[in-house]
């Protein structure tokens, strides 16, 4: 068997990007003036704008640029990821296509273990140490047995696509993920603890690894909408 | 351990449905006349109008309609689903609130096993009888033991959404879909062989098991669209 | 010139449905049972669950249900209609493809028509009589001329497509529209003055008299979707 | 009256782009390797895979990119244009937030004008002189006497949202769209003539003028992409 190496951590990076505050201010002028304005320095007014946008619910002008990212994480967030729809587009490393590398993913022993709330209103701590133990112990094996029963069918000249039906959903994956700001501050809006939020629900710890990463880059790329974003606290639908 | 279960069938259920041939023929219509056309049985010219859509690639006429189906499939087959994202709603159960019952796909005998193409012109073919035996117990043994790992982690008081990160791809999962007949064809064009294609790619069998399942009752509640559809081998994109 | 006819209202007619609070409540269960829940009288936990859903911010169990509407109002309407892109379905009466009926609306005696806000916070008021009465000639003076130029060109066989140049986005145009619950939710709460909503813009009167249609009509297929969607202000982007 | 300005044409401006055909290539490299191909000049081997993406409907490889326009044309054009659901991002100068300007289109000598096909099977000829004289001078006419109405309802303090009922489908609106590729190609392929369609339905005219600008700037950005999009004439759907 070929040797697995061990993740307990997800990977973004920012592939390429369009746009700025200056081009959502640019998309929403039109609507009032139809001029051209100038990628430079926003002014008050046009800061004011961006958040008169977000509160008045105008969705659209947050749709004129786009980020593309590379993603690394397991197939648990990949699932999760892929649930939305709207405004993100999406390429996945291919289990068919190509032999997965034996890349696995267990918890470091900051994430939070167990359930102590309710499936409905879930409230997660600390794992003690036998709990730690357990997990980083018993997974690994697992993933061991998982690689050697899809490294075995592979070497019978079973295809790809079936022998991968023994891979655990804590196999990492990798994707590119195109966003505009609209589809990420969705995304983030249901990912990530919104401090202005309402609701209780919390997201896997995993996908919000991935969320909070491209929250600081969408952050940097965008600081007008980012601050208008949490100061409001929702997008339009 | 608790026992497990194995599969060699997905399943597919409809639900509820909304609409039929006539209400296709009722939306083109109001582009005409305004007019209401009862949902009776449809004449000559009705059809020719159902074809004509269907050739000229007008998609709205094609959607005020709706199917909710029951889908249980492996995670594998959820995981490409999941990729449809237009005109499909999808809920599907989830490993976070609820412990996932023990149920495991495993292929057939006449299940395809080898690609004795490329990846890029991939052709499958049965496997031997080694081969055969192979997939069937280094599988079964496979899922037992991630299986093994997923109780004990639970056992430990170990949260479902960590515990399950062992569980494999081809575990059972149960979702709901809701199509239009437009959506509809869409999945079809790209999970089913349709027999006017150009292209030779072919879908993972376990997905086109699926979709021969949703094709066979898309026929039965649109036959008039879903031979245009056959007749034509394309949909508006 | 051929009489035209004056409209001073919209209509919406509920044309076809599939779902209903039990239906939102059984793609929930999937999530967490796989279950199948019959389509009866809700309980109290069921109530609850669908409060739950609406507040937690899941919008998927509310896609598994359809509405087909059939819709007259001015093109100035449809115009901002059909910028609802998500979930709704869409076919208009074509000027392409037919001659358009000389149907205009002219808005009635209690249609507030100054603004005496501004255009970024707009605070709308009744006219005095002079105004109504400008409003209520220049208009149909105004349409009488579109609709001569109109009739005209297409007497010396300009086709239908180019003759309509002339005529104006408040004359009366049909279509038919389908919903989902989610769709519907997000068209409701960008259309009509939610109580719990923090933003002032309103919509324009005409399009919102769609959308008061449309509420009550989908208030009596989802009462209890209807009754969270109230309480909360809000549906999952 | 203020001067109306008359139009015979549309505009269209690249505003912002990004990627090219390489970030297709990359985009679908993730599926095999996960490799990053740097964004330089394409081999043989990536324009073949090009070609093999569009021939065998992988449409998400084409979403990894974006392409900004300013956009000038009629309602009329707009209306078509905003039908677009998927992938298509939208800001339109608002006539309810501005008073609009007063420039008008109209066909010039040029623009078959008469349909001596079926509404089913259209096929435009160009008109007599007296035809062409008919539309320009009867469009022009009837512009002046709806932008008088609009004019004069605005003086006497009637709101934009009210007056502006009064206007016709044949003035000029602007409005920036942003495109990935994908939902380029599909807008292409149903708004511009495609030398290998199967279908004989053709577009108005104007919104066909807006396609072959944008086909043209789509064309430069994305050289390998088109070429293959024209060998195969058609995209995934």
């Amino acid at each position: 068997m070929s040797k697995i190496q061990i993740f307990d951590d997800v990977e973004v990076k920012l592939v390429q990007q369009m746009g700025s505050d200056a081009s959502v201010v640019q998309a929403a002028r039109v609507s009032v003036t139809g001029e051209n304005v100038p990628d430079v320095l926003l002014n008050n007014r046009d800061m004011g704008l961006i958040n008169y946008l977000m509160r008045e619910l105008h969705g659209t002008p947050f749709e004129s640029n786009a980020m593309t990212f590379y993603i690394k994480a397991p197939i648990v967030v990949a699932r999760e990821f892929m649930r939305h729809r709207i405004g993100v587009s999406v390429n996945e490393m291919s289990g068919r296509y190509t032999v997965l590398p034996g890349e696995f993913y267990i918890p470091d022993a900051d994430r939070k273990l167990i359930n102590i709330g309710t499936s409905a209103k879930p409230e997660f701590a600390l794992g003690d140490s036998t709990q730690v133990e357990a997990v980083q112990l018993v997974l690994e094996d697992s993933y061991k047995n998982s690689w050697r029963a899809y490294e075995y069918l592979l070497e019978q000249g079973i295809a790809n696509e079936v022998a991968r039906l023994a891979l655990p959903v804590g196999i990492m994956t990798q994707w590119y993920a195109t966003f505009n700001a609209r589809s990420m501050m969705h995304f983030l809006s249901l990912r990530t603890q919104v401090p202005t939020a309402k609701h209780i629900s919390r997201p896997q710890r995993e996908i919000e690894m991935v969320a909070e990463k491209l929250e600081a880059e969408f952050g940097k790329q965008f600081p007008e909408v980012y601050a208008a974003y949490q100061r409001n606290g929702r997008v339009a639908p």
